[in-house]
């Protein structure tokens, strides 16, 4: 088995990678990225890892990328995951999410259209939702409401025309919002963690200032994730399409008083317009039957553990760097 | 008023200047395309026309465009409007059709939210549709299944996007197959007309090679059509998205049948397996309750006579083109 895996430098690609090892699989995997980071540890026991400096837009790139390492499975994680981002530059973040998958499958459909494709997609597909679409469901309505959800519905769109259209084999997912270690802190939780963890330290004012508080998100750690992206990618039927979730619906002021409880600190909350968007989902809530009945994924690990992880991860990050 | 409509090379664009004269109105437009093959006449009494050429995925160019004419409202017509086209390329049908309207809202953002903007869309964004879907109204579910009808799709939810989320002024159509005089042959209607014109001066053999016959359509004549786009420009509710539709659906070989009689040739059909699509839609008829609601538009001319015309315009071309 030979898996590419694109937009490795960010959290999830790594995550994958320990789920490998953990599994104890024979396998070599290329990451691809623009750019990296802080590589994974050099050497696995089980997974033989390269990795590759690669722009997803630099369509020759990824020709000869595909056709020089011959993937026989691929795991697209490559995106502009900020919907904040989106709004800020929606033709850079809409380009770079659609144009990317296209490359992608192109590349695919004329060199192996066997090669199985784990198209990796979200729950901002969803958009605006009211209390009464709860839990969400595959077959729910999509109605993005941001620059980014809407590449998000072209990118899976795009991808079952692909399937329909030249015989590829692509599953899909919408994955809610996860989280967990080695996450940046432009997202929610490890924002909070790292000034959480400062406040700690006393290096900090005990004030945060954040977006919406009362938006009620569902929250999956990445290790579950990548458990459930493996299931997928090894077992998923082609062309389906499957929520990645809790199933758990928690708002943002719950999990910062979790985060704050867990590192005992005194805290004061702003809310800073700049941080709330033009217009958000009040709660995005994902039903996860679909994919335990396809594969019997179920997460394993509770919100309070995750929180824990992420706070343990930001304390040695942060430690280290005042060492 | 200044109008500046888009994709002006097309066929509509020309259309809708004799749309905007026949209502004497009082207004200056600016006509922009990649390139232009024929130009309407220099001259007409009301409309003030000239005309531009503006590659729309040259961002400057289309910023420096709007700023230079500040158009009152835009008709966006610009489009690869070919379904063929975007199962041959993809990439090059998705970021045409996307990346052109969000070139345009961005400059439309930037220098005017007032502006009102028609954002034409298709048909084809439905899809993948079954009996008991039709006919096809604003709220049925959008299942396109090629990739021109993923970017036409996109471009609808972007224009909902920037509607929500940065306040412009958006009116949308999904417009349904239009036929009319001017209209190039790449398309069903013209190509058929053009040959059968050809068999009846003897210039070609009594045979016509078609994709799949048996395909139905809703059909719409492109005069009808403008007057659509000028109601909805000038009265159509910020946001909303109106079918453009004759609601009636016709097998394409009843549209060749009665082509065929107006000529009074005899005719041989054959299917030709290249012009028939990866997969394509089996019926597309449209609902036009929600238009006449808002508008009170509704079409005027018959099929019959649009074929009519059709055929006489391409009758007058090619006997011009022997003289």
């Amino acid at each position: 088995m030979k898996l590419l895996i694109t937009g490795f430098s960010g959290f999830v690609g790594r995550h994958f990678l320990e789920c490998l090892e953990s599994h104890k699989m024979d396998i070599e995997v290329l990451g691809v990225a623009r750019s990296f980071g802080q590589l994974p540890p050099a050497q696995y026991r089980h997974v033989r890892f390269a990795h590759r400096e690669l722009d997803l837009l630099d369509r020759p790139e990824v020709e000869d990328t595909m056709a020089t390492f011959r993937p026989t499975h691929v795991l697209h994680l490559a995106a502009y995951s900020s919907v904040a981002f989106s709004w800020d530059r929606p033709v850079a973040s809409f380009s770079n999410n659609t144009n990317v998958l296209l490359n992608l499958l192109e590349a695919v459909r004329r060199l192996d259209r066997s090669c199985r494709v784990l198209s990796v997609g979200s729950s901002e597909q969803y958009g605006d939702v009211g209390p009464t679409d709860l839990p969400l469901r595959e077959s729910s309505p999509l109605r993005p409401i941001s620059p980014y959800g809407v590449a998000r519905v072209a990118q899976e769109m795009l991808s079952k025309v692909y399937v329909q259209g030249y015989g590829l084999d692509i599953v899909m997912t919408r994955s809610f919002n996860h989280i967990g270690p080695y996450q940046r802190d432009a997202f929610v939780v490890p924002s909070i963690a790292k000034q959480l963890i400062s406040i700690r330290h006393s290096r900090a004012e005990p004030l945060i200032r954040t977006g919406d508080r009362a938006i009620v998100r569902d929250f999956v750690d990445v290790r579950d994730v990548v458990r459930a992206y493996l299931e997928l990618l090894l077992n998923g039927p082609s062309g389906e399409i499957y929520n990645v979730c809790s199933g758990e619906g928690v708002r943002i002021a719950e999990v910062i008083e979790m985060m704050r409880q867990q590192v005992g600190v005194e805290l004061e909350l702003e809310t800073d317009p700049r941080l709330v968007r033009p217009n958000d989902n009040t709660a995005i809530v994902g039903c996860r039957e679909k994919i335990e009945a396809a594969t019997g994924w179920v997460p394993h690990i509770k919100l309070s553990e995750s929180l824990s992880s992420v706070l343990q991860w930001w304390h040695a990050k942060l430690a280290s760097q005042r060492a």
